[in-house]
């Protein structure tokens, strides 16, 4: 089965109190997109990339996907005005019948593990979303207060959410509603089921300065090891 | 106001996979509990601390509050066969009206700034819980599948939980009950509101070992700073 990956870099870094956007940061000496795509490229030798870029930064994007040796698998397309026009411009740009996974740009520690791990999950029901547990007690604010939630209960969502190509082009043909926070939330609206996956706990999203250090701190155990 | 950190350090280590209790696991060259015991003495010169243990860890609890170079300040008591038994134990050892901190031992990375804004926003309410918000997509699985929550509401529990003496000991009077899964449910069974304070992202609970590489990077920076 044919694979795409749709890899959306499309943040302001306005939380990280930077001038660069946080998926153009540097960890070691490469930038944190670039280990989002390395991950997808190593996982299947025959999938390749949409990357989704701010219009603003189209030629950064392209100098940094030069960068990373498979540049014929990778093509750029400029993002729209939220996360649902981003993703579907790039899944716009897709016409063969294939697993299609959408991955947040930031999440640069996802393992090709993972990104298998969801692809095999799809195949089998057509979609997989990873997930993890929460070690914390968690709470729900309300208009009048806050009340406990059952933590064994909860699931942390995380990405590369994962399609067939018929459920997610289905999903977004339907006209933008502004619950569609991601792309779990999109397919199910079209009455489909969400299959969740084990996800990993340091398949981090980097939105804080202090993500950034840990980021680091967990590559450079990876490498050791 | 008086201030006692009830600080409960009752880990077996089971997910850490190691045969010393995470409390006890090294940090450079401190006990992950050595620190947790130093925010809180730093926090408040007139604060002292009830530690909690399982028995068959007192020695080596006894050793390390002596290393604090304030073991005046500290007294340690043995935990009982839950949570809500230790904290319990640990309560029954105070009798002044006071403001009393329940802290997770793992907590280490917990700052005294954190510590203080509990204590004002308890003085003024009767409690203040710290808990921060979710980066990341939230759902809850049902026998029947799993559905989304507006992340926005939802606030990830941390501690110190913070309360007035008479609030928490009114509270654990009660019998024990499978739902107390931390003190702000049982507080809140009583009929009492809680309220939230805005926690630190940095106050990650040490439960598997990539937290200990977090929690020795986020160290490392901070003395730079």
């Amino acid at each position: 089965m044919k694979k795409y990956a749709v890899i959306v870099a499309g943040g302001s870094g306005s939380r990280m109190g930077t001038q660069v956007p946080k998926q153009f940061l540097m960890l070691y000496n490469r930038p944190v997109l670039w280990y989002s795509l390395r991950a997808f490229l190593d996982a299947y030798e025959d999938l390749e990339i949409v990357l989704v870029l701010p219009e603003e930064h189209m030629e950064t994007g392209k100098k940094l996907l030069a960068s990373t040796q498979a540049p014929h698998r990778i093509r750029a397309v400029a993002g729209g005005a939220t996360r649902f026009h981003s993703v579907k411009k790039g899944l716009d740009s897709i016409s063969d019948r294939s697993i299609i996974f959408v991955h947040d740009g930031v999440r640069c520690l996802v393992t090709p593990t993972l990104i298998r791990r969801c692809f095999e999950k799809a195949l089998e029901t057509g979609n997989a979303i990873p997930a993890i547990r929460c070690v914390d007690s968690v709470r729900v604010e309300m208009s009048d207060g806050n009340r406990p939630l059952d933590r064994d209960t909860i699931r942390i969502i995380q990405t590369p959410q994962t399609f067939s190509s018929e459920l997610i082009q289905l999903a977004f043909g339907q006209p933008y509603d502004e619950s569609f926070t991601d792309e779990a939330v999109v397919v199910e609206k079209t009455g489909a089921s969400i299959h969740l996956v084990e996800g990993e706990p340091t398949n981090i999203k980097i939105t804080r300065p202090i993500d950034l250090v840990i980021a680091e701190k967990i590559l450079g155990e990876r490498s050791v090891l």
